[in-house]
């Protein structure tokens, strides 16, 4: 069943729900013109392979246990840890545990050159 | 003493301290030229009155009880609640109890018109 993405001054909880997580899936909170907020539900060893977008970005992890690959560096993400990027760095995500991220995207038109 | 905010690829924990509010202060996590992520602490009774940003925003209830006044509408966020506002929509925020925000902030500069 699709969920609605919320509207202006809608809320919704972004907490793990207490279903196993093989039987959730990444959802998108809402997206408007500038911001973009998705719940991301990502299985142990799951990998999402390197990707950047032009916006800043956070990754909030609500629950589990994810490894972030940006520049070289590694950092582990446990419940509670907010990382930032600036637009344009590629990075990789890897669960080590059933995990789910909070990730907030400032959308940027990309500037075509002619 | 002031805290560093978080460079590109930093990691920080957003979750509430053990510390006991009082002695707890809002911090800027970060601030680049599109966003700003802001650690809000609302000791209980705290008010914020009415205000907006140019841009969209999102406020996450870490912990504690706030109510947030928009349109006429109230809403009550508890830990794990996720509020999103388009920009320019003029909302106060009432703790109930000493409480912690995640307050994410898309930056929109004005346009002045001549």
């Amino acid at each position: 069943m699709a969920i609605a993405h919320l509207a202006s001054g809608q809320v919704r909880s972004i907490l793990p729900l207490s279903a196993p997580p093989d039987t959730l899936q990444s959802i998108a909170i809402f997206k408007d013109a500038h911001l973009e907020v998705i719940r991301m539900v990502l299985p142990a060893a799951k990998i999402i392979p390197p990707h950047s977008v032009n916006g800043p970005i956070t990754i909030q992890c609500l629950a589990g246990e994810v490894l972030v690959t940006a520049d070289a560096q590694e950092h582990r993400l446990f419940a509670g840890d907010l990382q930032y990027f600036t637009g344009g760095v590629v990075h990789q995500l890897k669960a080590f545990q059933d995990s789910a991220l909070l990730v907030t995207i400032v959308l940027i038109p990309t500037v075509s050159k002619v």
